[in-house]
């Protein structure tokens, strides 16, 4: 599709067009990576230089795992257009296609200039880009005023939204080994020291079951609520009723909105994913693992940094571990971590996405931020030193890694409309100090 | 081998031999389950029966399991038989062949009548050997006086053991059930109640790290310790720096062989097995698993009976995972249980055992226990309402179930020495009232 994407771009008038090769996949012989596609839209000194992000490649699918249409054709049923890719992330790229056609066919001059980075690796974790982002800040790269991402989705189905924010994630494994080789519990048990339950005494002093950290030092590095940001979740378009039909059980934790959304967004939360080396197989074996690794994750918020966090984390293990007086031996580890992002929600870019927004939707949009990681965002704004917006085009709904893939056709043409508004709003829209 | 069993019961003299049809393997469309040989040998009403139990299946083995002679070969080596099935359990049984062929080839006059029981389905459960002893008790089976079993192991490698209990077995499973589909702990961590945390927090609950169980209601049900039996512990061959190195680590619980001996015999323990539905493989997976099984088991020993104990657990966890105040459902439930099975081991025919090890072996026996169960041994006590005695052969270090099997030759010769007096020491033993 780079090609593709290429061959448009050129159509539609943009220069410098680059295929960046990023290389073999690691631990692969020759799987080339597909390249990132650049691209400019106007080079004029006096004009606000935008950065426009997105990714071409899709997830996997297979009209077999439950599709009722083909996947990778585009079909047009009521308001939706099904297909593959339709949210996620590829309508949203070619709407940035659509606003440079309707700027060319309308002869209206854009008023910023463009540069464009569509990636082709973003489903399978970016790989590539950061490296490309730094090599290139100060070469392609060079000057760009404000980044924009359209490539997450509203909180519901109703109310547009901007997202000004995304959590952080440390994954953590525990390792407790004893007897070399797993024991059978008839002959063993109630004589040595079983790894499996040392583990489960200290998952069960990370959190507690109403999902409060227990580790200390945690809650004292989270940034302070501010009234002013506690605000912002008075007015969220959200209805927690139909987020528990979503996930299929009563199951949440707070009962009214903002709890829920602000444990979602603004705090930590540390869930355990499972253990490797104990029995996990239907039915019954009488087995005492010999070596278990327990996996759990953080995800982090402002201001949590990620060593400090190891720190509290480890320090913390190691002292419930020794408080068992276990004769097993335990090893704590970081498997891999991805900082948060965070920006001010009413910065200049964001108050021309609320203008755009107000435009075209004809209302306040919603101040969201995100549960997961989306690691790019971050690499944005460090390496290129400024503000980056996701600014989502499709809903809640849509279903962007599972089956039958949507988007609106209200929301495609509302939400180009908005994406092309926002480059009118932010050429206008003082940067600020 | 039932027919070459029958062929060679023949041989020797024994009479009524019949090979008793177990019919077909369940869930299976013709699979014939291998015949159980019974045969006599004496029936004369003068003299007390004593029925004989063994099994001539045996483990599967393949050179390149790591076998250092062909598995199914029997082959010579220093003091070793190695072969599968040396120890376990074919070596015993025709050293009961033995016996018979020296009885007859010195013209001696066996004291007892003996009723063979050997069956082909020991190591896949004893399939149909349950209801055969049910059938049979009143036919085949009647009048026996005692019940004779060589399948198990001296605890050490020096010195000889009667063994006169093994511990039961109840396993449970606790099924935590949330969101109707695993979710992504980035959207949803902080926002629901986990079962995997709930789980843990169960798990946590149910023994401490030092091997007490923290279930209320069982330790009360443990027969107390009285100072005689806890005499026979002073003086039994062990050595616990020796286990250490064969479990490859120093985390046995007791710093000395009495506890130790103790809580793997004749007190309660509790193991942790697993858990299905959770993250198990190598790697990070960010995922909030939707529904998790839990697997933990425990030990029995006199007197804890099995439904008792179902109640004792299932209020317990009810109880725990109330006190979470979950939102999530819990189902706990047992998943099989054996019971345990124990003997006086000062009874008649643990007094003629023990006057026959002492007549062979010149040394007292030790008096031990198995940690795990042997379910066919309580069969025999309760159907023909008769005294068992397990009376092994082999040494601690055979391999029954591993590779190179073995049994020493001169465990061999003084076992089946040892089989053969105890049937003279019990003919002559007075019986208990
Ligand atoms: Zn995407
Ligand atoms: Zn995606
Ligand atoms: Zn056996
Ligand atoms: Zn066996």
């Amino acid at each position: 599709m780079a090609h593709w994407l290429k061959s448009q771009l050129t159509k539609l008038g943009a220069t410098d067009i680059q295929l960046k090769d990023l290389g073999i996949q690691e631990h692969t012989k020759d799987l080339a990576l597909p390249p990132v596609v650049l691209a400019r839209f106007g080079t004029d000194a006096n004009k606000k230089n935008i950065l426009i992000y997105g990714h071409y490649d899709v997830q996997p699918a297979l009209k077999e795992d439950g599709w009722n249409t083909e996947p990778f054709e585009l079909v047009e049923q009521g308001d939706c257009l099904y297909g593959r890719g339709a949210t996620d992330d590829k309508g949203p790229v070619i709407s940035w296609l659509n606003i440079l056609q309707a700027h060319n066919e309308l002869k209206l001059e854009l008023p910023v200039n463009l540069v464009f980075c569509f990636e082709g690796m973003e489903e399978s974790g970016s790989l590539g880009l950061d490296d490309l982002i730094i090599a290139e800040k100060d070469k392609y790269f060079k000057g760009v005023d404000a980044v924009c991402i359209s490539d997450n989705y509203w909180l519901g189905t109703t109310h547009p939204v901007l997202t000004y924010g995304v959590r952080g994630c440390s994954y953590y494994s525990i390792t407790i080994s004893g007897p070399a080789a797993d024991l059978h519990s008839g002959l063993f048990g109630g004589v040595v020291h079983e790894p499996m339950i040392d583990l489960s005494h200290i998952f069960a002093k990370l959190t507690d079951p109403q999902g409060k950290i227990l580790i200390p030092g945690i809650k004292e590095m989270v940034a302070p609520l501010t009234p002013e940001e506690d605000k912002l979740y008075d007015t969220i378009n959200f209805d927690l009723e139909g987020f528990e039909q979503n996930i299929g059980s009563k199951t949440v934790l707070h009962d009214n909105v903002k709890d829920a959304l602000q444990a979602r967004w603004r705090y930590p939360s540390l869930s355990i994913h499972g253990v490797e080396g104990a029995f996990y197989n239907p039915g019954a074996k009488t087995v005492i693992p010999a070596k278990v690794v327990g996996k759990f994750s953080i995800r982090t918020v402002p201001n949590i940094e990620p060593r400090k966090l190891d720190e509290v984390v480890f320090k913390y293990v190691n002292e419930v571990f020794a408080s068992l007086k276990s004769k097993n031996t335990l090893k704590v580890e970081l498997v891999h971590d991805g900082d948060y992002w965070v920006s001010d929600p009413h910065n200049w870019s964001f108050r021309a996405a609320r203008k755009a927004t107000k435009a075209v939707w004809g209302v306040e949009p919603d101040l969201t931020r995100e549960g997961g990681s989306i690691p790019i965002t971050l690499s944005f704004q460090n390496n290129l030193n400024t503000s980056v917006i996701l600014l989502p085009m499709g809903r809640g709904d849509d279903g962007a890694h599972s089956t039958n893939e949507k988007i609106n056709v209200s929301n495609y043409i509302e939400g180009t409309k908005t994406l092309g508004s926002y480059l009118h709003f932010i050429a206008e829209e003082e940067k600020d100090a």
